[in-house]
């Protein structure tokens, strides 16, 4: 590694590789939907659930069952799926140019206001892998429910180029 | 059946006449907003409602006021409003090449869990009419209240072809 | 005033001048995130909060602690927060040649229906600022809870022309 060795041109996989993430099987849509789908150099994801050899990881709502943590790694489940999801749609996660939109939504009660925290447990981890420089825009709801009962769901959308130009 | 008469060749419309569906009349906005916007390929609609004739067919939440099999109608209910919407702007639901992304939100109280199954009376509906290869990626969820009580809100993005390759 | 003098002609920048509109600091990031983003056409936002100076200007859920009149202002307020965050990302909001898509989000309580006329804080501006013709698609979700306990959140998409087109 001569050179251009440095944080920025690592590509995502190699940076999977070095910190030791080993991507989970991609989950399964739970009705008549896909999971990843492309529309010119934008990929829409399904909403990512905290999901882990397809039975869920958490189950409860933030401020009352779980706490802030358990809502953070659950938060960080969801997003090696999401990751799981763009491998297998892509073949490659350096197909990915940036992480366009993050929606983060957590199911509280009460006066749940660590949600920025939380939320980091996905954007960390997409910066780890793909850099700071590809941060997205984020948006964290607090709302009353998630499918089958689950804490947090996200909702991504990634910049993709096309698999003749890499 | 001769050459190309199964089913992925019949058109959307074509689909609509054959299941018998009357699309309603397209909703109008509840205030400074449009029902449908196009940018690029992509055909952006406002929160679809579960109202006929400019009216709520339902108002209350699941697990209180509703039950599983009234959310479900409620999101069908909505998603052909989403049709209409769609048919009145592009003029014909052929011009729409897939269903990018259906967004649920369903207004619940407590532990309704039975989200999967009352979103897909809007996924499934958007399979007969336009065929289960553009199925939408999908997030689903639980949320505080909607609009005038209403139970359930569809927001829907569209993927279309310009009106000249037809 | 001669000619193209009328209401559609003034720009943006100019409308917020005539309207005695000053807009506040951009807010900046409560985490791994960028608060503006571009990707082809499209400007992608954070979710925005009715921050003021980089503080909440409400704290607390509609139907609750806030009537509609304060979620009317906090909506208007966030609002405000956008132009600012866009103006700071583009140079300027005549670039913006629509109002795509906006999500507005409500904490709210119980049976809390006032969604659409609180919802307008936002959709108003934006029309009095971009015009009517240039209206976006809209979804009012009633959440749980935001970010900080704060009452309201918008998540806006523009759609924008290249900076040398112009």
């Amino acid at each position: 590694m001569v050179g251009h060795s440095g944080l920025q041109q690592r590509s995502a996989q190699q940076r999977l590789l070095d910190l030791g993430i080993h991507l989970p099987a991609a989950p399964t849509p739970l009705g008549t939907y896909v999971e990843a789908l492309q529309t010119g150099n934008l990929l829409f994801l399904s909403g990512m659930l905290p999901v882990v050899d397809h039975k869920a990881k958490y189950v409860g709502r933030l401020g009352k069952e779980l706490d802030a943590e358990a809502g953070r790694d659950a938060v960080y489940t969801a997003a090696l799926g999401a990751l799981a999801v763009a491998q297998e749609f892509l073949g490659s996660l350096d197909r990915i140019t940036r992480v366009v939109r993050l929606g983060v939504f957590l199911a509280t009660v009460g006066d749940f206001f660590d949600q920025p925290r939380v939320a980091d447990g996905a954007s960390d981890l997409f910066r780890d892998v793909f850099g700071i420089e590809k941060a997205s825009v984020r948006t964290v709801l607090g709302v009353a429910s998630l499918p089958l009962g689950m804490p947090v769901a996200l909702e991504i959308i990634f910049e993709v180029k096309a698999a003749e130009s890499l």
